[in-house]
C-alpha cells in the first residue's frame, strides 16, 4: 500500500493547516499544495478562483472564508441550514450539513417568498468538456436533484457546449456530443422528467428565440471592461469567449424558458454552483435590475478534492486523478489504493502510536461527500485519528462505498434511453405548480 | 424657390472638386462638405468610412478611389460591367452602367465560375432602426432585385434588429417591428417569393442551430483585437456590440441556412451593399478559409447622398433630409423644391449666361440614381451644364421621376399582406438549381 507523506520542507502539518478537522467545515479547506515545492504559509496571496482555473499559493489550499469576502457572498450559516429544514420538513443534505455547500447569496429570501408560497426555480449546469464524467461532477447534480426533491420544484440545467467549443481545441460537433452524453449521466442522477429541462446551448439557443432576446439584452448591458474585470479576458481573446458570459447568465431569468413559465420573468431562480462559476452570476445580478428582472439567488459548493490532494479542481483528462463513472469495481479499488493521497503515518506502528489526519485525508473527505450516515462518520474520523483504523482499512471502506455508489449509477445511465434524453432535452411545459 | 449656394469662402467649385462631372463616375464623389465651414482643400486627410459613420474633412466629399485603395477591393472597370452584359445577355443595370456600384471583391472569380455552370446565391441586408425608409435605402434592393433577375439565384436578406438593438436606444420589440415593417419595403421592390428569405437575427438566430453554429465558429476565429482594429471599438463599448461582426458575417456561408441549401457549406455568396459594410465583410473573407468555407464575393456601392449635400449618408430621423418612402406627391414636391441642394447659379441671368453645375446639384444626382434613360440624363446635363435646363426646371423632372416612382411603390407595399410577409419571413426551401 503506498502512500504519499507530507513532507513540505519539513513543516508539520498542524502547524501548516492552523487547526484540525472541524465538523461542518468544508474538507479541501485544510489541504496542503503539493504543486507548490515551497510552503507559504503566512504569506497572505490571493487563490485564483475562476471559471477555468482554481489554484492557489497558500499551501492551506483555496480559503473560502476569504473567498465569501472577496466575492461578497455569505457564509451557510448552522441558522440557514435549520431554516432549510423547518421550511423542507426534511433533514438538510449531507453537503449541507457538513459544509460543502458553504456560501450563498439571497437563500434567506428565497425561503421568505417559499414561506409566502411564491415558488421558484433551480438553475444548474455543466461544461460539457469530454464524454467522461467523474464523481466530483455530479455533486452540483446530487445537491440539486435533493433540493427539487424537497422543494417540488422546476429545474432547468444548461450544458455549455458553445463555451467548450470556444476554450477547448474541440469540433462543436464534438461538444454536442459530449452534452448528450453528459446529459445521460446527469438525467441517471434521478432528476423528474416532468420538472427538469436540460439543453445544449448550441439547441436551445437555436431553437428559442426568447432565450435569444435575453442573451443580447445581457449584451447590451455589460462592458468590455467589466467582463475584462471580472473573468481577466484579454484583448487577444476570441470574441465568442468575450460575449459567452451572457449565454451562462440568460437562463438565470425565467422568461428565457417561455416553454415553461409561459412568458413570465419574474420567477426567481436559485443556482446551485462550484463557487468557481460565481464570477458568472455576479455579473449576472449586476445586470438584472437593470433590465428589469430579478436577481438570482446562489448557493456555492466548495471543490471536490483530486485523487492527489485537494487543492485544486480534478482533471477530466487525467484517469488517475479521479474515480470516474465509467470505472469497474476493481478500477475504483486500484485507483484509491494507490493514488488517494492519505493522511496516515509512514508505518503501521507509527500510524498505531499518533493516528492519521483526517484533515488531508482524501479518502476520509471523499466519505465525507458520499457517506451519508454522520454517526458512521465521526466514528471513522474518531478511529483514524486515534489510530486504530489504519490508511488501508479507511480505503476499504471508501472503495466499498463507491463500488455500490458508481455501479448503481451505471446501472442507472444504460437504463437512460435516447428516447428519454430526447424528452429531458426537449423544450415542452413542465408539471408544477407556482 | 430657395437654393444653397455655393460660398466656401471664395474658393471656386471647380478649382475645390477639380474636375468637371464625367458619366460613368458615381455623383457623391464630387460634393462640397457644407457641415464643415472651412474649405480643407489640398490637405490629405482621411474620410471616415465605417458602418456607424461617414465623414470626410475633404471637401470633395468621400474620395471612392482612395477608398478602393484603402480597403484593398477593386474597381469596377467597363471591362467587369461588359462581362457582366456578356454573361447574362442583359443590358448593365443603371448603378453598372453609372459607376454607382464602382468596386468590387472577387466579381470575376463570380462568373468565371457561373460560366462553368457553378451557381452563386445573393446575400444582402439592412438594419432596421426605424419604420421609415428613404428611397436611398433602396438603392442595395434594386439593385440585388436585377441581380436575382438576370442571374436567376436564390438571396437571403438579414434584418440586424439584434444590431439596432445594441446601437439604439431602442427596445428589442421595436427593433423587431421595425424589422418586419422594413421587410414589407423591401418585397414591395418586387422579389420572388420562391427565391428570397428574409429574416429578422431575434427570430432566426431562435429558430436555426445552424446559424448560431456558424456565429459562434466565427466568434472562436475573431478576436477583440481584430474587431477593434476593424471597427474602432473600445472597452466601453457593450460585449454584444463586440461579438456582433459575427452576426453580420454568418449569413456569408451557405450552410447557415441548410432549409435552402440542403447543408451544402460551399456555395459561393455575392454580397451587394454600400461600401461603409465592407469591414464587416473583409473581416468575414479573413475567417472563411480559417474556418473552411468559400470567401464571400462583394459589389460595393457608392453613398446616396442627403437633399441637402451628398457627402454623407441621408439621415432616417431627420424628414427633410430625405424622400420617404411613405411622403406623398406634395410632400415630394415641397422637399425636392425646398431643399434639394442645387448646382444653379444665383440669379437667372447669370444661370443662362454661366450655366448650372450638374456634380453638386442634389436633382441631377438623384436622376442618376432613378432616370434609367441614359440618352435622357445627357440631354439634362448638356442642358443644365449650358443654362439651358434651369433649376426649377430640372427640379420638375425629379419630381415627376420620383412622384409616380414612389406612388407605385407604396401601392406594391399596400399589396404587401401579412402573410406575404410571413412566406418570405419563414425558413424553408427556395426554388432554384445550383
Amino acid at each position: 500500500l503506498k502512500c504519499f507523506k507530507i513532507t513540505l520542507l519539513g513543516t508539520d502539518y498542524k502547524h501548516l493547516t492552523g487547526q484540525d478537522y472541524k465538523a461542518g467545515c468544508p474538507p479541501p479547506e485544510n489541504v496542503v499544495n503539493q504543486d507548490n515545492g515551497a510552503a507559504t504559509d503566512g504569506i497572505d496571496e490571493e487563490d485564483n478562483v475562476d471559471p477555468w482555473n482554481v489554484s492557489t499559493s497558500n499551501a492551506k489550499g483555496v480559503d473560502y472564508d476569504k473567498l465569501i469576502v472577496r466575492f461578497g457572498s455569505s457564509k451557510i450559516e448552522t441558522e440557514l441550514v435549520d431554516r432549510i429544514e423547518k421550511v423542507t420538513g426534511q433533514k438538510p443534505h449531507r453537503f449541507l450539513r457538513r459544509g460543502i455547500f458553504f456560501s450563498h447569496r439571497d437563500m434567506h429570501q428565497v425561503l421568505d417568498a417559499y414561506e409566502k408560497n411564491k415558488s421558484f426555480y433551480l438553475y444548474t449546469g455543466r461544461g460539457p468538456s469530454s464524454e467522461a464524467m467523474h464523481v466530483g461532477h455530479l455533486i452540483p447534480f446530487i445537491f440539486t436533484k435533493w433540493l427539487q426533491d424537497v422543494f417540488d420544484i422546476p429545474l432547468v440545467i444548461q450544458l455549455t457546449d458553445d463555451e467548450k467549443y470556444l476554450w477547448k481545441d474541440l469540433a462543436i460537433e464534438e461538444c454536442h456530443r459530449f452534452a448528450v452524453e453528459n446529459a445521460k449521466d446527469i438525467i441517471a442522477c434521478g432528476f423528474d422528467v416532468n420538472k427538469t429541462f436540460i439543453f445544449s446551448d448550441f439547441d436551445y439557443m437555436g431553437s428559442s428565440p426568447e432565450f435569444y432576446r435575453n442573451v443580447v439584452k445581457i449584451q447590451k448591458h455589460v462592458t468590455y471592461n467589466q467582463v475584462k474585470g471580472i473573468f481577466g479576458f484579454t484583448d487577444s481573446d476570441c470574441i465568442g469567449k468575450i460575449s459567452f458570459p451572457a449565454i451562462q447568465a440568460a437562463p438565470s431569468f425565467s422568461n428565457s424558458f417561455p416553454q415553461i413559465f409561459g412568458g413570465r420573468k419574474d420567477v426567481q431562480c436559485l443556482i446551485p454552483c462550484a463557487i468557481d462559476q460565481d464570477p458568472y452570476f455576479r455579473m449576472t445580478r449586476d445586470v438584472a435590475p437593470r433590465i428589469g428582472y430579478p436577481k438570482p439567488a446562489l448557493l456555492h459548493s466548495s471543490f471536490f478534492p483530486a485523487l492527489q490532494g485537494a487543492q485544486t479542481k480534478m482533471s477530466a483528462s487525467d484517469a488517475n486523478s479521479s474515480i470516474f463513472l465509467t470505472d469497474t469495481p476493481k478500477q475504483i479499488k486500484n485507483k484509491i489504493n494507490k493514488h488517494a493521497f492519505s493522511g496516515g503515518k509512514d508505518t503501521i506502528e507509527e500510524h498505531r502510536k499518533f493516528g492519521g489526519n483526517p484533515d488531508v485525508d482524501v479518502s476520509f473527505m471523499y466519505l465525507t461527500f458520499f457517506l451519508d450516515d454522520d454517526e458512521q462518520l465521526e466514528k471513522i474520523k474518531q478511529d483514524y485519528s486515534s489510530g486504530a483504523l489504519l490508511t488501508g482499512e479507511l480505503k476499504k471502506i471508501l472503495i466499498e462505498t463507491l463500488q455500490p455508489m458508481i455501479a448503481q449509477h451505471q446501472e442507472r445511465r444504460k437504463q437512460v434511453t435516447e428516447e428519454t434524453v430526447k424528452q429531458f432535452m426537449t423544450p415542452r411545459p413542465l408539471n408544477f405548480k407556482l
